[in-house]
């Protein structure tokens, strides 16, 4: 239903950038790279988690050194992360990376800049130009503190000035980050870019925070350009464990349609109506569906009530029975979402299909699920 | 920086929603309403929380009667959410809900929906139409499934539907949800909507599910529509603890721009040249800001190389000191985020004003925190 900005294609290794390619999720290792053993171990955990691409920060001549093994064992493209020191960036890319992540205006010189163009070019690498508004060029962060240009108009004029400066040593294999910590000003920035340039966008929200408050950050902010079909490839930022950051990705592009082959959960938020341990329940069936992917919506509901109709799309629900209005001016239970006495229902597409007691329910929705797989050619592991 | 949507002001208790009022933040109870003692403290968590409006589902005759005294002793204004039965929005009227949140087309004749709106008109109360996109009427739903409309200009018929048949009765007093579980069905129904009336916007993704998906996806879909300035008031809809919707919903207010008047932190997601332990320190220094009400920008960062400029609208940072090339084709740790022998920096507005071992830091940040609030006039407590 989103309709994608049109982009240039590019190519990270074996993944397309732009060009409506499916957009892929990024993240980063947070090992030292000179630990070639555990950031080797942290890519493979990053591949099982469904990461598509994963950058690699190269800050030292070691981390470049240790970069070709890293390289050679892993299982996905990395795209080294370099400030500053074109030799690492031109190191990176000798020892094999699929992409670069840099800032061309703070590499140096023009012959600086032409000297990365050049390998990258021969190595069929692409280069992002990544501007993060913490560190804009002092002229433009003036002209901002001036109040001629807002924080998202800085942005994007430092990136046109970088896409120009590689575009002009003839190397066009690029794409584009704007991040700010401010998910406003990030989605402002993206959207001027947007009108001005065909580069693929990598889009995130720069130091979003904890897991919780990053995941919100993250979310909004990227899932406001999702819908304005302006990313290409996305990393989600948190400070917590990377493959967490690409769960989260995932998700979110379920939630926006970009994932159409993986399992949807929806589940009600409770309410006085609930009859069973709708929470217990939803966190069990979602342990389920991990393992599962096929594109299936299930739906876990407390009440038999609204239950089966409000989630009449789902291929298969669960839902409480005989809730509604309690019995003698109390539920019959003190705890209504207590594991116990409770009773329940399997839906398909809105019509129940068995009932049966709340203790067996995970047992008959296994059932049910088999069946369901089994009439498309599926199983459950 | 987000232009809000012209709409309506109407008022639940002392809450204004729409007209330009800051968005308010919703829960519903997820205990039996019967169960008085169990539902009145829940509200008081909700209250301590930061809800403002709280929603109370009214299933029965019986839960009506509980309502009276859950409304004495709640802080917050109650919506009593009802279906079908318009006896029970009369009861619930008269029990002193501050809002009713009914679907007028399923609360039976015009004659029936007239009772309602002359009670909520003679005790000041608003009404939410809450239109469900599982549950729209049966010529409406043909129309979709013929393919003559797209589900969510189904929902905006349906809410245009209801809102004529209120306002027929000269009740103007409304504001109205389009819920579907899917974050993009949602999010078009609210744009088209806005253009078609103008009442104020209670918005959420209904049936979002688990709180790690459902944060997600409420984050997303309110997120969107918050940037578009459609939102007046919102609800996080999770499968778990009321509170956590509650929190979650602040946070993305914050995040979005919207409650300015609460800290806000900003942590980097870490990386090879992270020297500190990020993770545990964000998640402490997160633990202190939620005691203080205060606009306040902090940061935790990894590196001293990146941090302090990356983060230079923070008022208040944390950096590891000393990251960058690691010696020796090592870090000087195993565990570069291990609780122990690093060393950091405190940083103001980009500037480094105190340096300390790794272990002292949340100290020297406390005080610095006291002296910063103090030049405010205010304290950590």
């Amino acid at each position: 239903m989103i309709r994608r900005r049109k982009t240039r294609a590019i190519r990270v290794g074996p993944v397309t950038v732009g060009g409506g390619a499916p957009v892929s999720v990024q993240s980063m290792t947070k090992t030292p790279t000179t630990d070639v053993e555990a950031t080797a171990a942290q890519i493979d955990s990053l591949a099982r988690a469904g990461c598509d691409i994963v950058r690699v920060a190269v800050p030292s001549p070691e981390a470049a050194g240790a970069l070709a093994e890293i390289v050679r064992r892993s299982p996905l493209p990395i795209v080294a992360d370099v400030h500053f020191d074109h030799r690492l960036a031109l190191a990176a890319v000798e020892a094999g990376a699929a992409g670069l992540r840099i800032n061309p205006g703070n590499i140096g010189s023009r012959e600086k800049v032409a000297a990365v163009a050049a390998a990258a070019r021969e190595r069929g690498v692409p280069i992002r130009v990544g501007v993060n508004a913490g560190s804009l060029e002092k002229p433009l962060r003036r002209r901002v503190e001036g109040g001629e240009l807002s924080l998202s108009e800085a942005m994007v004029e430092s990136a046109l000035r970088h896409i120009r400066l590689v575009e002009d040593l003839d190397f066009r294999e690029i794409k584009v980050s704007l991040k700010a910590s401010d998910v406003v000003t990030t989605v402002e920035a993206y959207r001027l870019l947007a009108k001005r340039c065909d580069c693929p966008f990598h889009v995130g929200v720069t130091e979003a925070g904890t897991i919780r408050a990053g995941t919100i950050r993250s979310a909004a902010g990227i899932g406001i350009l999702l819908m304005d079909g302006l990313c290409d490839t996305i990393r989600v930022s948190l400070t917590g464990p990377p493959e967490e950051e690409v769960r989260v990705a995932r998700r979110l592009l379920q939630a926006m349609g970009e994932r159409r082959n993986e399992p949807i959960l929806i589940s009600c938020p409770t309410c006085g109506r609930t009859s069973i341990d709708v929470v217990g329940l939803a966190e069990q069936v979602e342990a389920i569906l991990e393992r599962i992917h096929e594109p299936i919506c299930v739906a876990v509901m407390g009440c038999e009530v609204n239950g089966p109709g409000e989630a009449r799309e789902a291929d298969l629900g669960i839902a409480g029975s005989g809730g509604g209005a309690p019995r003698g001016g109390r539920t019959r239970r003190r705890d209504a979402r207590g594991p116990c006495g409770g009773r329940g229902v399997i839906f398909r597409k809105g019509e129940i299909v068995r009932r049966c007691a709340e203790r067996e329910i995970l047992k008959v929705f296994r059932e049910e699920l088999d069946s369901l797989l089994a009439q498309r050619g599926k199983t459950q592991d």
